[in-house]
């Protein structure tokens, strides 16, 4: 009987537009970044919904937002979550989607009558997008965020000190919001892909295996700066000729060793930066993503040798500066299962899939059983008014992740 | 008699050291840009030095600072001069020690009771370096300046106007202060080389035979921005891997086909320049200097064809745009030759070098007949703290435009 359940599909979809108003930007996407007036009233109209549709609401030390479908007797609570935040300028489906979708399984089951064995917890993460905190919310829930990482960041950034209180929230209450792994049965998120892979499989769902580690470096290439005009070019130690090496050279290692990896020069800047002067010093904002943490560090140790080499081909010197690293996270296998069966009873197809974005999963996965599902991006835009999702495919995601649920809490 | 005569080393050198306050700065060099307070202040102590001197002074309409050893029932009047302004930070020599050469020159002759058959004049011309108006008191005098390059730089730049009236001028009488070629017999300029050819070939001095072309392009290379993470690395449209690869095939283009041009890729703006964001656009500033116009309309059809291989060689489009174009300057043969003959009688040697950077002498070639000596650079150090020269090699410079000069007052 639970695999004919349905979610409200109209309804989905109304709250769904109902979301993409907050912050909407002229060319249809959102500009709703993490505790901004625009999140701000997003998160409240989430709690509105679920206040009007008999669930219980909570917001935790950390500014998570909560609609708890409560259950007699039930000791241990499904999470399924995502976040209400967007990267400036991005687009109506990252975060959003997911927090509808699960908003919408509690309505289901709730209206279905059903009781599962545990409590359903749909979850509105603070600050996905890391605007001020990576992971703020759910590195908060797992009791990874430290009151050092909330100095440095109210060091850092001037305004947040006061949005953190227009936000209502208590600076001392950030860090000390984690809850007890046992209470959990687990998190599952759905969320699109971010990507063109899924639609270029054809396939309706994804079912993600692992989220990739991400490590970021700073390439400094260090030259000298010369008149551009008065200094022979063979007398030159141009340290725009070892950038421009070193991103082309590391571009043809990827594509020849590591195809499971993605890699970018995100900026290169350039000091002085002035047409007649040869640049003494230029900048590469390089990173690069791999599946696994042995691949990661095979990759790691290939480019660092590739910019030093190219930076000694042009006579100059390197400054190598490793500016942070999130690992590799795998995501649990029994859920991967379990997406795979519901999937399958639904008639839909899925392929399994490793996520280069980042998502409150990673962080989730160590403390719970998580999981992740993604929908497929039309032509792969994210980050973007661009980003879109064929609507009958949120819907298959919407259903699955109730199915799922209904599943999971069984536990 | 006259190749005997030399000016008196100590008191130049007494000159020069007190010039290089006016705007020093901690590691040695002078930050003196056009109209600043310290620039003001150097110009004015020029006046001062002039007068002491016995000499008159002049400032015209577009503050160009003058000091003069009329002779009477002259008509004509032989122009020495170089700008006491300098670039941001730069070094202690590059102008100033021209227009402490002239002005040494001028009391040298005075002294020595000479009557040169024309009229001397130190003059030290405003904003040399371009900081408001290219070559704004050369062009100015030569009457090629026009109302409407002061009207841009006023719009341009806010600060100008009170810089304008602080400095005592007038914006009308600035483009009207043109002088008349008839009255001029030439101009000779002694400068630093910039460069470290002179010294590299152990020469004492250089005779400069032609001011570089410039042509100043802005290459846009553009892509299409992705999510760096999900997006993969071969379904990427990345901009910055096309300018990269432009910066390399135009500087091996440069090095196999144009040995007497160079070419300087000074600045790549990526856009946006974040790490986890594939650059939709490259911004890439790149000029290039040629002796000749026909060599440097080369250059530019072949730099041209390579941005645009580049681009579509990655799938990106290509926007170019031609900045700006100044006219390569072949300087006065028979001046070349009295340099020549005098630098030989002094038995010091000397070699033709082709100026890579702008001096006012090539505002100053079309008007009246020109001429341009080189003091060795130590290391070719330019626009720089680390700028410096010999000081023998200074005096040498100067003892040949005093003798120089002599021989051209003879019209």
């Amino acid at each position: 009987m639970l695999s004919k359940l349905s979610i409200d599909q109209d309804r989905f979809r109304e709250d769904f537009e109902e979301l993409a108003d907050f912050g909407a930007t002229p060319d249809g996407g959102v500009d709703r970044p993490a505790l901004s007036p625009a999140h701000l009233k997003a998160r409240q109209w989430f709690l509105g919904k679920a206040e009007s549709a008999g669930l219980e609401t909570c917001i935790d030390g950390a500014g998570n937002h909560s609609a708890i479908l409560r259950q007699p007797g039930a000791e241990r609570t499904l999470l399924l979550g995502s976040h209400l935040d967007s990267v400036p300028n991005g687009g109506r489906f990252d975060g959003a989607l997911g927090v509808a979708a699960a908003l919408e399984v509690l309505r289901t089951v709730k209206e279905a009558g059903l009781q599962p064995p545990a409590n359903l917890e749909a979850i509105d993460f603070t600050d996905e997008e890391s605007r001020y905190i990576a992971y703020w919310g759910s590195r908060a829930l797992t009791g990874q965020l430290q009151a050092g990482d909330l100095r440095d960041a109210l060091d850092e950034r001037e305004d947040l000190k006061v949005l953190i209180s227009s936000a209502g929230l208590d600076q001392h209450e950030i860090v000390s919001c984690s809850r007890d792994p046992r209470d959990l049965v687990g998190y599952v998120e759905l969320h699109i892909e971010q990507g063109p892979r899924l639609a270029q499989n054809g396939v309706d769902l994804g079912i993600v295996t692992s989220i990739a580690g991400i490590w970021s470096y700073r390439f400094d290439f260090l030259g000298r700066r010369d008149h551009a005009g008065t200094t022979p070019v063979t007398s030159r130690l141009d340290a725009g000729l070892g950038a421009s090496s070193f991103a082309l050279a590391s571009h043809a290692m990827l594509l020849a060793e590591f195809p499971d990896c993605v890699a970018n020069v995100g900026d290169m800047v350039f000091d002085p930066g002035a047409q007649n002067v040869v640049p003494g010093k230029v900048s590469v904002q390089y990173e690069f993503r791999c599946p696994d943490e042995m691949l990661g560090a095979a990759f790691e140790k290939n480019v660092r040798a590739k910019a030093l080499d190219e930076a000694l081909r042009f006579g100059l010197q390197l400054d190598t500066v490793l500016v942070g690293h999130s690992q590799s996270t795998q995501l649990d296998a029994r859920i991967q299962e379990e997406i795979r069966t519901t999937v399958d009873a639904m008639g839909l197809s899925a392929m399994k899939i490793a996520s280069g974005a980042g998502h409150d999963a990673q962080v989730m996965a160590g403390f719970t059983p998580s999981g992740l599902i993604f929908v497929p991006s039309v032509a792969g835009a994210s980050h973007s008014p661009k980003e879109s999702s064929r609507w009958q495919d949120c819907v298959n995601g919407a259903n699955a992740l109730l199915r799922l649920a209904l599943k999971l809490a069984k536990g």
